[in-house]
């Protein structure tokens, strides 16, 4: 039905860019978890527009208000509820945009959706602000799972046709992850930063936008997560990747890549090391028939370019009928990838979650 | 977990390689659907081995017995539940398998997820022979689809690095579709078709394996499908495709293409023909912000090599602890793309009959 | 797992009593449903304490905050998020009461259940305080169902051993229940009513409590709701009704009642009128083989005597491993059965319009 | 929807009374469990009908036949299928009881509900055999429970008014449960059983049929299963048990006389025996807020008197619109009350297994 997801832990995520608020509730969360104020909100820091000059510069305060669930510090394991205020809306002219649809965006497809009923003020519950209630909820299951020893990390493996040095998939670590979270933009390599950023401001002076992919890796893994066919963990990782606005591929490993290997190569063979089994490659990206294997989880999204682009777009008008000249004004970001990075993730941490949240019944 | 599927439709399958049989159960099927056998047959003969020089050479019945769920030729509304028996095992010495996990195959995931106590003959339930059930709840889709004026079909799009021509992302017909369904191969240029064909006979001449990807269309899909952030089209479609063994990578439109393109050419403008809300181009495969925006669905998946290969490999043998030269003997499949087709549309069908059947209750 | 229910329209709650606010999201909720504050906001004054001198003397403001979900005066299909703030806690000393945890309370439960980490003051939430925010999704729902044709309301069947006039079970009427709903009490027989005041006031005098009857009608529900086996109309009710504190048995029709009936009796013989299929009874309340008939829905509930009272308890002291007396002081219901009347009918209401969201879309 | 049910173990039921099969499929069973099919054939033995004189004569193998899930004489982990063949149907005049629906049975509701597609033979989906999968689901559920220390039996509380002696709720013990299994008719008082007997034969002679109540009780059962308001341990057993056919009231511990008691005698006393908490008594059938406290689970279901009965009724005829006698043929038992007790005791394994399960992932 759409903003309820999960199975031993669920987030239900609601809220308009322009409503009074918005937030999540997040079920299930194991109780006894330390509450780190300050790394959720870093967390939250990151995803936060106006933080540098490639973002927009709004400035939303984005301070979760815990409404339940953390009790002396620590969580109850009963529903735990962060509410986000919303101050900062500017509304404007919002029947225009009813009229005309902007194109790459759910104006259209939200108004059928909802038999026009919905919000459409900046976005309404499709906009971007709503990572924000993903953002802390994959903060709090980040701090879960660290105590049980999984680091979730990521860095921009593109910008445009720039890319930065893929992530070793069979050495990945913890501190390497945290590092990245905590650099300003998240790369492994950084002369390939300066050409991002330059890409990133010729498309912002031709009014334009661009995109790029992330890749995400998660360290600490147990093997034995997620279940074949119809609940594995790549399918459960991406029904919940994909509701991150902009984000249209998703591929684990080699991923598309292997369309072009041999059997022989793809393969990666198993070895033991001080009693742990591991494999010589990663090209499944920690996942073989839908169960973890214990190697590094590696992922890597794909972000579209920003639909909200300031230059002319000829486009319907649906009280005219007729296609007509749009200039989306307001302040957009020339590049989201950057802040995705986090709400990435956050899908990741969330999933993985849930996953190791429900192993911890098999045994 | 693991084995149940869906909303308004759910799937249960069930079954191992070598048990006694393997099936699905469907439940919140439409009533009142004609139970057209010769087309569930011809879709089952699509996936089946044993067609042509490039699939194994194994031959089964995969006749689906129908022990409930159709009445008087037309589906009851009440669970649907068809059985396949497995009468052609041959299940040589599993016991070596289970010391010696196959690289790129889920033998040691399972161990592990399963406390050992999984059926490993044939892959047990891991087996791609599951995939014959799936097979049959996308048939039995297709056919409700079908009077809803919704058409699913695939083609090939590459075999090792040999590519197919695309679908036209904004005309592809219900025709071209059906076209493709009685094709041997299924592929839109034939000459690629040669040059594919000889890429699997090289592999099968070094015993080795090659990927490939599938493109799928679906046609007729009403605008207003899905749902925005935790239960997307593309979230609930991937949460299906990636448990199609092998599938690795999904990706909607221009997919991980985007990452190149600028907003402006990466946004599809509006304009309407016939009362019919259309866009010029379909970079975002016809889902925008989760929903379904009237255009045809198009989505692409990556399908690995084929992990069962005859050439030596050196893997862990678990129980003398040691990296030890590992033959896996028997039929193998040195490409398994062409067979994936039409599970991958099966996978397709069944979620958008999900999507379809809840959205129906939304007016 | 816990605080989330439903399949086409979902509820997720959420707070503690003494936490920031208590709340819901509901998800799938129509659009374009007209937001009638007016009657939100009575059905939340009908659960409200303190109301008159049966119950507990505290003020709660008790109004709901919309988050989101409403814009321009109805909803809009998307997550419509209620608020309800705390603003009136006296946490006192619930050191004393995680010590020694209450009779008939959650107390001793949720402490293991979330290993200690749970909230305790003031119950937590386990407070019977969380049913406001359920009050407000069944308000919500009743204003849908009505747009539907479908009415809900009950009254009161017993207190103590005081009976009250049940419903005519095959001629219940929306004016009916809507009168029960203005009534400061909802009685069908006034007489009744005094007698079970007085028997309040007993309780009262005495420092103890007395339980009760609900029963609850919906009339207009088309037949065809519900599935047979394993998603019965029952079942469903239920599964929400069982989560409204204090009740512990819950009977559709003739109930209990049926195990002294032979068949020729507890069979309801069908008729038509004007077209109508009818029953002559309504022994099987509205429900045959978990799916509506057409006939009014009716079932009870019953309500356990509030177990917060000032009477001295000898149960155990968890510090000192003795059993010790307790005396729970504080403001506390003698009867909660007039409150739980609008929870029970939420409740119903929320079901009832979940089954028939759901309905909608199998034609 | 409809005939799926469970979180961490999910059921999926399939099958008409007249088809070519009836059986279930477990998804989310524990691995590593011993197939005891001794056991589960005495269960299927127990709701079989034929058994004696006071259920039907007809005789029905029943024999569940393992499709997989099983491997070793262990169960897999993966999911588990049962089939059950339809041998023994004699489908007699099912267009004329499609013309004349049976008063209190599913036949007009389940011709609404899927749009008359329905398999009307033998009740279809609806019959009381699809209960024999159930009993399947349930003993292996009893098999794997048994593991963990619990025990579920049940007594016939009641034939039409006829009471046996009620278990002691705060000492009932596995050995007594299992005692109850192995007998004819589970009761605790054999002096009420003749009364039962008699009471049963009197309905037969009058072409009529009788109700009744069963007790049932689970021990050994560690505190902190369920949890608050939307997944409690009532709601979630009721959801399961109202799909038992036939079924209308559950209440547990007092039940609905809570509705006349007092809260300082309804509330259980806490005090510690051995370093376990107890109750002195168990008003509250062994849960608290929705979770288990670790006293005995007890609670009791209604069941209806058979609605087939050979006595004339009056009632509609669809196609001529007329109310005329009815008079239905063939093998009915006067009192499925016995036949009940092992299939209220397999939900409630259903449910508790798939409750402990998904505690065991809580710690």
């Amino acid at each position: 039905m759409g903003s309820i997801w999960g199975n031993a832990i669920k987030l239900s995520l609601f809220g308009e860019s322009h409503g009074a608020g918005i937030g999540v509730v997040i079920d299930g969360f194991p109780s006894g978890v330390a509450y780190d104020e300050a790394f959720i909100l870093r967390e939250m820091e990151r995803r936060a527009p106006g933080r540098n000059k490639q973002s927009t510069q709004r400035r939303e305060a984005d301070l979760p208000l815990i409404q339940s669930g953390i009790y002396n510090g620590k969580t109850t394991g009963t529903p735990l509820c962060a509410l986000i205020q919303n101050t900062n809306q500017r509304s404007g002219d919002y029947a225009a945009l009813s009229a005309q649809p902007r194109p790459g965006h759910a104006d259209y497809t939200g108004m059928v959706r909802y038999q026009g009923c919905n919000d459409p003020r900046g976005g309404g519950h499709f906009s971007g602000r709503l990572t924000a209630p993903l953002v802390f909820a994959g903060a709090m299951c980040k701090l879960w799972l660290k105590t049980q020893g999984v680091t979730v990390g990521s860095h921009i493996q593109s910008i445009a046709q720039i890319q930065d040095m893929p992530f070793d998939d069979v050495d990945v670590c913890p501190e390497q992850l945290d590092a990245l979270r905590e650099a300003d933009y998240p790369v492994n390599n950084p002369r390939a930063l300066d050409a991002m950023l330059a890409a990133i401001e010729d498309a912002r002076e031709a009014q334009d936008s661009v995109g790029g992919v992330i890749e995400c890796a998660a360290t600490g893994l147990p093997a034995g997560l997620g279940s074949p066919m119809l609940d594995t963990v790549e399918g459960r990782l991406s029904s919940l990747l994909f509701g991150v606005p902009a984000v249209k591929g998703v591929e684990f490993g080699a991923g598309f890549a292997f369309a072009a290997l041999r059997g022989s190569h793809a393969n990666d063979a198993i070895y033991q090391e001080a009693g742990t089994v591991k494999t010589e490659t990663n090209n499944n990206g920690g996942v073989n028939g839908g169960i973890t294997n214990g190697m590094p989880l590696v992922f890597r999204v794909c972000i579209k370019p920003t639909p909200s682009i300031s230059s002319l777009q000829q486009t319907l008008n649906l009280q005219t009928g007729r296609v007509e000249p749009l200039s989306i004004h307001g302040r957009h970001d020339p590049c989201i990838v950057t802040r995705a990075a986090p709400v990435v993730e956050a899908a990741c941490a969330v999933a993985l979650a849930d996953l190791l949240r429900e192993a911890n019944g098999y045994a």
